[in-house]
């Protein structure tokens, strides 16, 4: 059974100020687990059922790593998932290290995205074009947002967050790299002839990109529309934009 | 207030077998009943809160369609949304009719997805890319539930469904058109060359394409991956091969 101490833990876990106070979050699921394992980051404890156990023995001793086993109730009165017949962590989060740019790959930067579901589909999407570092403004949803794990589908292993002012960080880089930031008004994405590397910025789901940040964007563009929709989801246009970064760049 | 035979029609209308048999639905929202307005869809009752009815009584008087005045409570007590402080319509459904193809158009054939915000967000999509045919297998999520009016964000006025069995639909059409469906082993989208007019098939969440559809796939196409997550969401992929095709055909 799970000790009281856990189960408080992993419930405050739930909230943005314990994580920022226990510089911990946690991630449900087999899927998003597994994946943890390949990754650097460290487990505190994880709590399997036992036919997850069974299932992943071998793996798990590998791992060398504190667990117990619970029984699935447990699993998801505690946690987030309204089902998880398999596994529950408890994962150091990663401190709010700043991102360097680099002149041979793409960084992405997310104005004030607020749904974690789009966050975590950003992440995954980020994931599939090869983008591992990820800017975010102070008032994009907490990366470590259970919902956010949940919807990445593993990816947040890969893609690096760091959340600051983005007008002072794109101050600080001014001009060094290609900005590129959807607007209305601006060029037709598959017409532009991308850079090699650069910054792809994606704005708030009803407002865009804020309008303090538009002299920072050195190239406005804009995905085409044939139909009558008014517009696309934020995670829909990020993933268009960067396949066709991606087929111009390559 | 609501009429006890309103509220227990529009509750019934959350369960596909009640949208069957009274062949209804609902649309929820300020920004999907406004869509339905400048549509060919057939409002039986429209119920707004005393908010809506103001900012649009214009538009109301010269829809000529009943409407009464409820309360937000109301709305939210019997209808899908949490919040709703616009309105709430009942609306006729249009009856599942054959769709024919047509040698200078694309249309978006769905093989059983089952996620309501997969296929909302996938309606929205086809509008966005000016794809008016979604053809559908019969075990794919039904258009008029809920949460897939929500999603498709007003699109679904513009989308037309058909359901029916798809090797049989392919056998009939027997090769007229080229059908793409999108497969591992498929052609990179970035080179695929795109006819005119075609048939797009897209797959199950976590099976794909059913393989008694395969032999009626012309060209297997895929996404190329540049990183590692392991896969694209169903609706991320829509949009990303119709952007492909639009992009090749223009």
């Amino acid at each position: 059974m799970m000790s009281k101490k856990w189960v408080k833990l992993i419930t405050s876990l739930q909230h943005k100020k314990y994580r920022k106070q226990h510089q911990a979050f946690l991630v449900e699921g087999a899927k998003s687990v597994l994946e943890l394992f390949s990754s650097d980051y460290q487990i505190q404890i994880l709590f399997v059922t036992e036919e997850f156990h069974q299932q992943h023995i071998r793996l798990l001793q590998k791992q060398s790593l504190p667990y117990e086993i619970v029984s699935q109730q447990e699993l998801e009165k505690t946690g987030v998932y309204q089902t998880n017949n398999a596994c529950l962590a408890v994962v150091t989060a990663k401190p709010n290290q700043p991102i360097g740019i680099s002149g041979n790959e793409y960084m992405l930067m997310l104005d004030d995205v607020k749904d974690p579901g789009n966050l975590g589909t950003i992440i995954r999407i980020a994931d599939w074009y090869g983008i591992r570092k990820l800017v975010c403004s102070e008032n994009t949803t907490d990366f470590y947002n259970p919902k956010v794990i949940a919807a990445s589908m593993g990816s947040f292993t890969r893609v690096q967050p760091y959340y600051v002012d983005l007008a002072q960080y794109l101050k600080k880089i001014n001009g060094s790299l290609p900005v590129y930031g959807a607007f209305l008004e601006g060029e037709d994405v598959h017409k532009v002839p991308f850079a090699k590397a650069g910054i792809l910025i994606m704005g708030n789901e009803s407002q865009g990109i804020n309008p303090e940040l538009a002299p920072w964007v050195s190239s406005k563009i804009h995905i085409p529309r044939y139909g009558a929709a008014e517009s696309l989801n934020v995670g829909i246009a990020t993933a268009v934009i960067c396949d066709n970064i991606r087929r111009s760049v390559d």
